[in-house]
């Protein structure tokens, strides 16, 4: 699966793989696609300084991105205390009360919360990227909005392609005037942050919207037969998510999730404001039915939701309550049935996308 | 486009449209597709004879079908009196305060209502079937639920193939088991009633469901690229309806409805219970947004609420009062910028498939 823009990056499949794990994110880029992995959890510089050196280490040589979450409008000096302190009282009851209703214990003293989102604060991301700037990293992505245009500056002066995602033509040729080389097209079926656009309308859109720039088709996609799909569409690679969640080089903080995610259809996810405040894709769970109940109080604005809501997140997951346990995920979690190695998730995705190669050109009479 | 399935019918592309204008749909089939008419809006047996002749005399002997709306589970007795009954008073009043919102006259005295969805009512499905019956219809396709048995068995006595739309893995299985030869898969971004899963996850989903039935793609399915996708997803064939609705031969009510249609967007459609009941995406407008606002009334459940709407859709079409003016309509509207002709549409989707297939073969190193 060779594109212009996966020989401009010197790998052998335009397949391009986000995930918040290193081991994973180099498995994928060993295997010959592109690993990314996803900073926002790193509420610490070293840390993520950590593993990207141990992703350096582990790539044999394959190139590897990065993916922030870098607020293009700039908020001066807010602390996460300020954040904290615009939470409403009443949605803090909610959480407990929601907690209490499941028996989720509460964590041991002394243990702070683990699941901690705090990569879209300006001065964390900022942080982020002084630490990536470091690593010969070979593509910055953006994950919510267009990056600020001095990050744009600094990344190319490095030689470090800019990419963004995008839900809409219109949010794509916002990042096309920002100056970035890639654009990430996340339809609505996709894993986290989506918007209502599906991938089959959303990819030629963006790729019309945004030519020539090279475009991600993301969402749905899981299959070598959606990455034929995905290409046919006028994408000049994919992004696949959810589809390493189940891989054993995952680490899920808990076996029962994986067990959840292995056992999910279809039609068992929900695109919900419960987990960050903004509409986000993921497992429907007791929590997010909660969250959608009309009769409950609304969702509050990212980040002020991601914050309410991370200490329950760490609880939920540290004990392992079953109805609340959830994690974002696309809606091809239906075909994620087996734990596989990432190697042997890859060698899948090649032999599906040549079957459906050749299946193609045996509808249109090349056979 | 050839497959196992458009091989059987004899047709030269494996591209179905479906449409409620009897002169798209011969255009369809003469243009090597075939073409499937929505029945859904005939009262009158008579009038669906009169439109089924006028096909068969312009398809050049080239096949088609006929799309009814059928339920499975029957209600004895019940007429439309009975049903309308049901309407609960508030419902009304809502509707004619909305009416009233936005200034739409009344209907000229002794004029019906033009706009009448009857179709699903058992009493008119049936007329519609035996109508059916003396034409040569070469497939029946059923657009809600699975046909009930004694209908599957009298098409197949007379060689027509049965086709049931379905949302679901859970509703194709369940297809299957009544014994139909086609599922039609319509995903999330397809126009009317849809469920939640997106075309590039249905695909696959119900391909493996159904196996060995065939399976159509539909929804986000309007250029040959889009085709090129569905087919790589493993359907043998795509079922098309939004993007007839602007060519030269269909025959929609409004001027002004075209215009919209072709000034829209992607993101310009909702999916609502407004029309029908059940969801279904349609354009966005004043009236689905009177419906989907949580101060006003819940939609009724189908059939009620497209008993209750209907003559409130003859005025805003007849005197095109722009904010409420819409229709059933998939997210690829915002493909449809020209009016042109059936087959310049036709000639397009084989040619952009044939684009579509080159790429992919570059991709996978066999240009």
């Amino acid at each position: 699966m060779q594109t212009e823009l996966s020989n401009r990056l010197g790998v052998e499949h335009a397949v391009f793989g986000f995930t918040p794990f290193p081991a994973v994110a180099a498995a994928i880029s060993r295997a010959g696609g592109f690993g990314v992995l996803g900073a926002v959890r790193y509420a610490a510089a070293d840390e993520l300084a950590r593993d990207l050196e141990w992703i350096d280490r582990h790539t044999d040589g394959a190139p590897y991105g990065l993916d922030v979450v870098m607020p293009a409008k700039k908020v001066e000096g807010v602390t996460e205390a300020d954040i904290e302190a615009m939470i409403p009282e009443g949605h803090r009851r909610f959480v407990a009360e929601t907690l209490a209703a499941h028996r989720v214990p509460e964590l041991p003293p002394g243990e702070a919360s683990g699941w901690r989102i705090t990569g879209w604060l300006e001065q964390v991301a900022r942080a982020q990227l002084d630490v990536a700037f470091d690593f010969p990293v070979r593509l910055l992505a953006n994950a919510l909005g267009s990056p600020p245009a001095d990050v744009v500056e600094r990344a190319h002066a490095h030689g470090i392609l800019v990419a963004a995602l995008a839900g809409s033509p219109r949010h794509a040729r916002h990042h096309k005037d920002a100056g970035i080389d890639i654009v990430v097209a996340q339809g609505y079926e996709a894993g986290g942050h989506t918007g209502e656009i599906a991938t089959m309308v959303l990819t030629p859109e963006v790729v019309r919207a945004v030519d020539p720039l090279p475009v991600l088709a993301a969402g749905g996609i899981g299959t070598g037969e959606q990455i034929a799909a995905g290409l046919a569409l006028g994408a000049q690679g994919v992004w696949l998510g959810s589809v390493w969640l189940t891989t054993e080089e995952a680490g899920l903080h808990s076996r029962r999730l994986t067990e959840k995610l292995l056992a999910a259809g279809p039609g068992d996810t929900v695109r919900s404001r419960a987990l960050t405040g903004k509409p986000a894709r993921q497992l429907r769970t007791a929590w997010t039915d909660a969250w959608d109940d009309p009769s409950g109080p609304d969702p509050l604005p990212m980040p002020l939701q991601g914050l309410l809501v991370a200490e329950a997140v760490s609880r939920i997951q540290k004990y392992e309550v079953e109805p609340l346990l959830g994690t974002p995920v696309g809606q091809i979690v239906g075909q994620m049935n087996a734990e596989r190695s990432v190697r042997a998730v890859f060698d899948d995705l090649t032999r599906g996308f040549e079957r459906a190669v050749d299946r193609i050109n045996r509808i249109a009479g090349r056979g």
